[in-house]
């Protein structure tokens, strides 16, 4: 659980997210090896950044596969043999960095304080951020969808004028607050000065059909890799998930919940306690809170890989097919109206929108006062009620 | 096209959107005669009015016409048989009342000065709204999408308080203004006293293949609708519309345009040339703006009819429907992150969800980096050119 000390948080953070990623994907497509393997897509930002894409999908039928599907007697068998255990898949990374205009700065004062802002003078100040980001829909209605996200956020000084009108060396104040924990770099020169920085994440689980041992295993898992960082943790994150991903609307949850956090940094948080005590302990310094980052991160797959193996052959029907696609729908509604991260990325110029909309299912659907989902006593009632009413599953 | 003059612009605008709405459903199942009728719904509002909407949507196959279906040899013919031509519709009228809170009525003063706004004190006012809104999804990928939406709106004084405490006559001030216009009904003590009132609405087409005699056809008929009541009006509202359609973060517009208008009343507007001439000649007075609103609403079957029987039964395959699908997904887009009407309805506490949303699609598809359309040569990509850069068509 050590963290390398001689690299900064920077460093140590693209380091994890590059091989959680690694070991995620590798980890789907051994899950299917006759399925096409996930596409790997490098991009840069002209503003500052880069980030790796791995998207799954299949290229529908071409024509000439169509044609030959008229085998009508094989068509169903057919249907089954191509049939792929994921529908859309994307887990995606990003490490990016840039500017934040003045009213972003003022936003984010509201969390951390640490950032200066001087209200006469419209300052601009760099900013650094990588993350990790993914969303598996498989197809089969029995085996839930889910999504997880873990981040790491810097806001640093502007960079000191051009030497040649003041010659400047890099003083005390402007070494990496976060690093400085790690046991620092100070003798790097173009180290930034961090003014403030902070994680972010979490981790949810979108079932079409309620399975209570898959809650309890997916909320169990979480739990653990929480509870070894401090036992505030989980029950703090995991309402803060319920209400996060909740569809105002339509009065239910998107899912079935999770863990979700953000702004997490040495400074005292307000969804944790303050009093010092055995079950208020929680991560403070850069290094433990990025461990705690990586528990759950590392938690991603044995918290969800057992449910898809366990749901991944279910049998299916036309019904179940059509829940799944309405349930989808409430995906697309939720993360285009509510979600933060969505929508902060569509109003960013620039910003790749291909890599945003990743997380829109392969299809959705709408009817109007659809009728299924009403029957309390159905399997599908038996969903929104859970939906509506979030329960404490371990 | 003379309006009746004993009536009052609520009784006249609500007679007209329930006769228009009438229209139209019946004119498209006429053109279906074995598909199932719209389904007629009313309802009303716990806090003040009420509204029918009639929706077209054909049930999903039950497990036994799936057994049914099994008969290999006859399915395509099947599934050609019981194809509707439309997918998804919804003919809506709403006709509801109540309370504006401050904060709406401090907005809503930005385009309507005659709104009464004392910031010393949180005054509520009463408000009256009714509309017809209409979304139709044909089935066929040739056949075009198409939006209408007209609606009235007033702002009435706060009722005198109970007559008890304060007794006092009706006065003049009191007497609707927008009826006064139209011969007026003083001696009804119950007429509100209409602080302001405004028309809006607008129809758009959304087409999946470009087919330019169509877009001809669908701007050159609400053209002719608009220039009967002044010639600066088509080139301001199909202007307005290319804007509003627009989905900033595609870059590209939503559909082929048409008219948008909103805030349109007596006084100036802000897109409407103001000095009189021939060309800037423009309806003012309530009746003569509710005679425009009229001859946009009687153009919609004109407009929009042709170009269905057209196009119903053209020829398509998997290619042509899987872009169709991902054309609906960015028309989901478009209305759950930027659409007003649908952000303003799915804030509003008790609005009636359904309805709101009953402009989706019944499907929409969303694929990463898809691979149609990016050919300027292709049939996509000549609508995706179009959609980039929208065009005059008459």
């Amino acid at each position: 659980m050590a963290s390398d000390s001689t690299k900064s948080m920077r460093e140590q953070v693209t380091d994890y997210i590059l091989s959680l990623q690694d070991e995620i994907v590798t980890a789907l497509e051994k899950l299917d090896p006759s399925a096409p393997p996930f596409k790997r897509d490098s991009w840069t930002r002209a503003q500052g950044g880069q980030g790796q894409s791995c998207v799954f999908a299949v290229p529908p039928p071409s024509s000439q596969s169509t044609q030959k599907a008229h085998d009508q007697d094989h068509e169903k068998e057919q249907e089954k043999e191509k049939e792929t255990v994921l529908e859309k898949a994307g887990v995606n990374i990003s490490i990016v960095h840039g500017t934040l205009p003045p009213s972003a700065i003022k936003q984010m004062r509201a969390d951390h304080e640490s950032i200066p802002y001087d209200p006469e003078r419209d300052t601009s100040l760099p900013f650094f951020a990588a993350g990790i980001s993914l969303v598996i829909h498989p197809r089969n209605p029995s085996a839930p969808t889910v999504h997880a996200n873990y981040r790491y956020f810097e806001v640093t000084a502007a960079p000191p004028p051009p030497p040649e009108v003041h010659p400047q060396p890099p003083t005390d104040d402007q070494t990496n607050s976060a690093s400085a924990e790690e046991g620092g770099d100070k003798d790097k020169a173009a180290e930034p000065n961090v003014l403030a920085w902070w994680f972010g994440g979490g981790s949810d689980l979108t079932p079409s059909y309620l399975f209570e041992e898959d809650a309890k295993h997916f909320h169990g898992t979480l739990k653990s890799a929480c509870d070894a960082h401090g036992e505030a943790l989980f029950p703090a994150f995991k309402k803060w998930c319920d209400e996060y991903f909740f569809i105002p609307h339509r009065g239910e949850s998107r899912g079935i919940g999770g863990i979700f956090f953000d702004d997490l940094t040495a400074e005292p948080h307000k969804r944790l306690p303050s009093s010092p005590s055995l079950s208020s302990k929680r991560p403070e310094s850069p290094s433990e809170i990025f461990a705690f980052v990586r528990s759950c991160g590392d938690a991603f797959l044995p918290s969800y890989l057992p449910l898809l193996q366990r749901r991944m052959s279910a049998p299916s029907d036309e019904h179940k097919r059509r829940w799944q696609l309405l349930r989808r729908g409430r995906y697309v509604e939720f993360n285009l109206v509510y979600d933060r991260g969505t929508k902060f990325g569509l109003m960013t110029p620039g910003a790749r929108i291909e890599s945003i909309l990743m997380s829109l299912p392969e299809t959705a659907r709408w009817e109007y006062m659809s009728d299924i989902g009403g029957d309390a006593e159905s399997e599908e009632g038996r969903l929104i009620e859970v939906l509506k009413n979030p329960r404490s599953w371990v």
